[in-house]
């Protein structure tokens, strides 16, 4: 029913005496979490956001999500970072890597507005194209540029298509409770909207109206998505105890990245997984990589990636360890036929699942990696839904907030995000940057 | 018209004094590459592959695509690591990421294959259910295990549809020019062939039948993908002068490496280079890797992954420097549109492009990143076509050989990657491994 660490391949340095001296920083680090005592404790809504979340907004994700199921073909989210990771992992964990190719009685789900490049929105224009469609736009501020700058775009498309007035209908906006470019707007032109709450980051934002809405609209069960965050909650937020597989996992972290690997591999073996580790390499990497410290988060997806990731990481350099999450139950089974003629010398898999099969690939692989003096940390899941979805964000949520104080960094900023913004702006020629214009362009000549 | 190495942002390891340094190294790895006398010098057969090809493959390689074209709407491409890294990097660069969802007169393609997830099978099946298709299976031996379980249950499947006889001319398979599984069972059943050649490992194999086929499908040019391919030869292959920007390449990421810098950072600013990416990590990872040696390779798209990654890259552990592969003219562009609110500020872009804007986050960031001491190498691309991306395909092979060579390593094996599989067999009771699993599954209790 709960997920489940398993520290047994991860070597003496997650060994009972490797914890045992991790104990008061562990301790305080947790300390600074529930007291709200440590850097960034603005930011800590995502806490108790499973149990403490505004129910009359969520009924309403849900009847907008229903009436978009039942109007629209497609729904395009513009939103970028936080304001579509999250998103997109939970409905590619749950649904499928494949969501728009497969039949369904939900939406195409197109991401947009998290790209400069012009080729990827006149694609998206494309897709849009003879579709009925609405459009979910996601930014705190409004004036995120690459989600702006789509918006206006598409909201043109959009008024265009269906005039102005039922436009308004089918444009859903989330964004600050109160100020801001897209709620002045949204005010004005009579948007449906969404908030996105001031005391949760956009790296810990899967589980407000920001996740949800597109997650509801793909059919996603967002109850069930609560209850197992929630679920979470109890078990890990409640006390610092050694039996806290948040605190021991933010530990052996730490551990690690002081004896000097300090690349963490997040790995799965399902296809379906791959926006789920882009997710967790911004929670990890925005909220650690500052002050010149932190994991380097990378992933693969396995058995695929064995075979071109494989070799770096059985034989190359000895940087990294892994943290490898399991399901026990796949979404759907295939079984290994017979061939009379077994050329390929399979049949002795014959009548075994596909599933079966991985597990056993999964089993070889973490022997030949801890052999080849890569440690590997397992995280089970009993299966790919929405209950143990909601669990596992929320166990990687805590984990990165208690990880990041005993770092001791803030876990809840992220300041080095604004340097090549101000760096573009001058070069754009925004107003107020002449200065920097003149200065940086002559680092060009 | 060709690729353009800039190294003004490449700090003073990639200075005139360092790449003097390296002149003596990399003139002996440019020797023992042109003369055949460094290890693994078996496997150089892509060298010559853009002038020495066989014709007459080539010939029925379009031939069978233009067939393909007219008698499917779906070509289920089978292969793993280079059996699919290639097809899928040069499809998605040159036509869309989005290459399945866009509208076009080309077959959907599918790359299965590639994993164990039953899932990602099941689903693979569900694809082609309805659909007029055709598969292309390769593998050099024919008993990858990944591949070959795919194709016992598709190859029932499109027999089932068809019927043997007519399923047979729908079956094209890329493997051994003599011998293995594969091979016997095409003679058995007359399936096309075409070669996986002995002398070009399967990280280096793009430009044989095993990317070709797949890659002319999706309706590319894969004459003009020669051509620059062929064009690049004579540029970076011809000689060891200090002027051959793949020597120079080749010096500096061995430079970053000895200085510590120990992640190479792949970043492109277009989404359609996503898998193109996912490739260089296999050709540099694979390569590299080995004697406990190499850069760990990883990737991002910008501007999309600076509001994920980005973070960590400016502010987090100096362990990286990154490549910037940038393209000078987009497939397409749009304008920002003017809008008379201007609540999101944006009206001093309108009426540029957003390739213009795009441009501008490329020059700002890497003035930002290289501020934060992550040095940036840039290579420019006029465009991306087949023509500017045969070019690029060479130029990083014969880089990663040179590479390969100043590091000390054999850049065409890969030993490492059988340890997984010889355990996965074990613990999968393949006969022969009776002893192997005994003590391995003795390491699960």
């Amino acid at each position: 029913m709960s997920l489940k660490l398993n520290l047994k391949y991860a070597g003496d340095s997650a060994g009972k005496e490797a914890l045992a001296s991790m104990k008061d920083e562990v301790s305080a680090a947790f300390g600074k979490l529930k007291n709200g005592t440590g850097a960034g404790s603005d930011y800590l809504g995502w806490l108790d956001l499973p149990v403490n979340y505004d129910k009359s907004e969520f009924a309403r994700i849900k009847s907008c999500a229903e009436k978009i199921k039942s109007d629209s073909q497609a729904l395009v989210v513009l939103g970028i970072g936080g304001s579509y990771l999250g998103a997109r992992a939970v409905i590619e964990f749950v649904k499928s890597n494949n969501y728009n190719l497969i039949s369904k009685d939900t939406p195409d789900i197109y991401f947009g507005g998290n790209t400069l490049s012009s080729y990827s929105l006149a694609e998206l224009i494309k897709l849009v194209e003879g579709k009925d469609f609405s459009i979910n736009v996601i930014s705190k501020s409004g004036t995120t540029t690459e989600t702006a700058v789509a918006f206006r775009v598409l909201k043109k498309i959009i008024e265009d298509k269906y005039g102005k007035e039922e436009a308004a209908k089918r444009i859903y906006v989330t964004t600050d409770k109160s100020r801001g470019a897209l709620k002045a707007l949204a005010d004005k032109e009579n948007y449906q909207t969404f908030v996105v709450p001031d005391d949760v980051g956009g790296r810990y934002s899967v589980l407000t109206a920001v996740g949800l809405l597109p997650i509801a609209v793909a059919g996603i069960d967002i109850d069930a998505l609560m209850s197992g965050a929630a679920y979470a909650r109890e078990k890990y937020a409640s006390d610092d105890s050694p039996e806290n597989d948040a605190c021991k996992y933010a530990a052996v972290r730490n551990l690690f990245y002081r004896s000097g690997r300090k690349i963490e591999l997040m790995v799965s073996y399902e296809p379906s997984m791959l926006m789920w580790n882009e997710w967790l390499k911004q929670l990890y990497g925005e909220s650690e990589g500052k002050d010149g410290k932190g994991l380097f988060p990378s992933s693969v997806i396995f058995s695929t990636d064995l075979h071109s990731m494989g070799q770096y990481i059985q034989q190359g350099e000895r940087l990294m360890f892994e943290t490898v999450i399991w399901v026990n139950s796949p979404i759907e089974d295939v079984d290994v036929p017979f061939d009379s003629d077994n050329g390929d010398g399979l049949n002795f898999l014959a009548g075994k699942t596909m599933h079966y099969v991985n597990s056993k690939a999964f089993q070889g692989t973490i022997l030949a990696h801890t052999d080849g003096d890569v440690p590997n940390i397992v995280i089970e899941l009993d299966r790919q839904d929405e209950y143990n979805l909601g669990q596992l964000i929320y166990f990687f949520e805590i984990v990165c907030a208690l990880s990041g104080y005993i770092l001791g960094i803030n876990p809840f900023d992220q300041p080095g995000v604004e340097s090549y913004k101000k760096n573009m702006f001058a070069l754009l020629g925004k107003p107020g940057y002449e200065q920097e214009k003149e200065i940086l362009e002559k680092r060009f000549i």
